[in-house]
């Protein structure tokens, strides 16, 4: 059965296009709070898995040997901007671990911020590897290897010692066995396919984290704490993440991923938030987070970023409201 | 009854993500050769329709008594990328019936071609509304009302003649009543909403122009020539439509539209296509016409540049290929 239409986009009167997904929210014994369309096929998180994928950074003792602070614990967990506060921080990150740029293994892409992907079109200037959007997360990788002193070349590849610590704690998080299917990312890590229901247990485990083992927990705390703090260190100026995080003023931490994802941590209700958009569409998912934080009470509505997103003027050329991006009846209608 | 999923992209051993349509492919009598999906409801072909929004600038006769040539029809039908190719003849164009950029009413957008928008970038240039995609259709739009002497200003208004014109070409073209509705464009004109069958018949009028007027065939098929003969003009270097004409050699002209729109024009058959994408993606109707158009036979799947949007390469930030846009298996077992 097809997933059900949660976002619609119209123009004039009528819906132009609309993006069916499914949700899950669940509270960390995996009691199911919300349950839209397919939860249970295996999808990847894509980015909305690096909080997770952050858990072995701070619970090896990685961050506490290199000194770490939570805006590096923040930018583990960024899809970032690439503007001067994501890489300063990470190029000052990498040289106090004893690694540079090459020691990454994503590949370079320009700014996401317009103003620094344009002036460095003016000077001339190449984005580096630094520039991934990624660049925090591997640089937290590369930390885990460190620290351990295993080898640093191949940390991305499945079988390292950083990626098997990854997949152990996603395994425990989401209850799901250990060999679960994976994908190769954007960035060139591994990315791990697991149920929408699943994801949002292993999301809510960090939002209460009173089953985890102590330094998981304490893991858990640190890394929701500094994207709370941090929220544009998670993303960026005007980003989606920073305006949803903003909007909740530290009451949860959210993660988009590509391909139409987004993570949702409520410490307060114990709760994860998973949503996976059948098309991958990025729109639909940056609605669908601040709707389903509003319903739960986290997100100030009248926030005015966040009010964009919740429902999203769609502009023509010369800045006429055309139409707009907005809940589909299934989803305006849930109550928690 | 949801639509079916007509292209799949795929991440390691699964699908990621995947995408819902409709298509209609008919005869100018209306016959149905393919009917997919919900081809019924009226949704906008947005800029799939400039070659019908074209007709009335050549059955008027204002295309020739300004002396317009081919490569101004092809940019009548155009969403161009912004490269010299376009705003040069469009510049050129303007001043010729005496009208310049302050006359345009769709707004500035940067081109879509990287090198002139980084070169602009560099040169401290803001783009101008020669640069928006549909400055050839709007100077189309002028070029009539000037040859009707009726007032340019309001001309992307849908009561101005211009707009009246086009209006009831595509009602006739489509057999539609001539109250469509309709909404406002991303360049400020008014679109017409029609089912997906009603817009394909009227594209299949553009193929096959026996039941036409004399006055609309001459101009349909000196349209879709045009389109034919210019594909950079009509889109720009390396984008879906020119390579989708090149790769047909001449036996098929395309238009894509916004959210997931494509249109297609097959004169040796008489046939007609239209594709909408319920989420509005482009890179499922970029698939998607060519696959439609590789099953007619009129689509070389050899051309490089062809063979890379009929199955598509999802390459991760390294240059590493990690997954691939492809038919779904609906549109792969389809057959003419």
């Amino acid at each position: 059965m097809a997933n059900p239409v949660l976002i619609e986009i119209t123009r004039g009167d009528r819906v132009e296009s609309f993006h069916r997904g499914a949700i899950a929210v669940v509270d960390a014994a995996c009691k199911t709070v919300l349950a839209l369309g397919d939860i249970e096929t295996p999808i990847y998180p894509r980015s909305s898995l690096k909080p997770i994928q952050a858990l072995p950074l701070v619970e090896s003792g990685a961050a506490d040997a290199f000194g770490l602070e939570a805006e590096e614990l923040a930018l583990a967990c960024a899809s970032h901007s690439g503007e001067p506060m994501h890489t300063e921080r990470v190029t000052a990150w990498l040289a106090r671990i004893g690694c540079s740029e090459s020691d990454l293994a994503c590949g370079a892409h320009p700014s996401r911020f317009e103003p620094v992907a344009e002036a460095m079109i003016k000077r001339g200037e190449k984005p580096t590897r630094i520039f991934n959007n990624c660049s925090g997360k591997h640089s937290g990788f590369l930390s885990v290897a460190r620290h351990w002193d295993v080898a640093t070349k191949g940390y991305e590849l499945h079988n390292h010692p950083v990626q098997r610590a990854i997949a152990e704690a996603l395994s425990e998080m989401s209850g799901l066995g250990p060999d679960m299917p994976w994908g190769v990312d954007g960035c060139a890590a591994p990315n791990f396919a697991i149920p929408v229901a699943a994801f949002a247990k292993a999301l809510a485990k960090m939002a209460d984290t009173a089953s985890l083992k102590p330094e998981r927990a304490t893991a858990a705390k640190r890394l929701v704490n500094a994207m709370m703090a941090h929220p544009e260190l998670v993303s960026g100026t005007g980003r989606t993440c920073a305006v949803v995080m903003r909007a909740c003023k530290g009451r949860a931490a959210v993660k988009a991923g590509a391909e139409g994802y987004f993570a949702g941590i409520v410490p307060e209700k114990g709760l994860g938030i998973a949503i996976k958009f059948d098309d991958g569409t990025g729109r639909a998912a940056d609605t669908a987070i601040a709707v389903i934080l509003e319903k739960l009470g986290v997100l100030d509505a009248n926030d005015p970023a966040a009010a964009k997103l919740l429902r999203a003027p769609v502009m023509n050329t010369v800045g006429k409201e055309v139409g707009e991006r907005r809940s589909a009846p299934t989803l305006a209608q849930i109550k928690f």
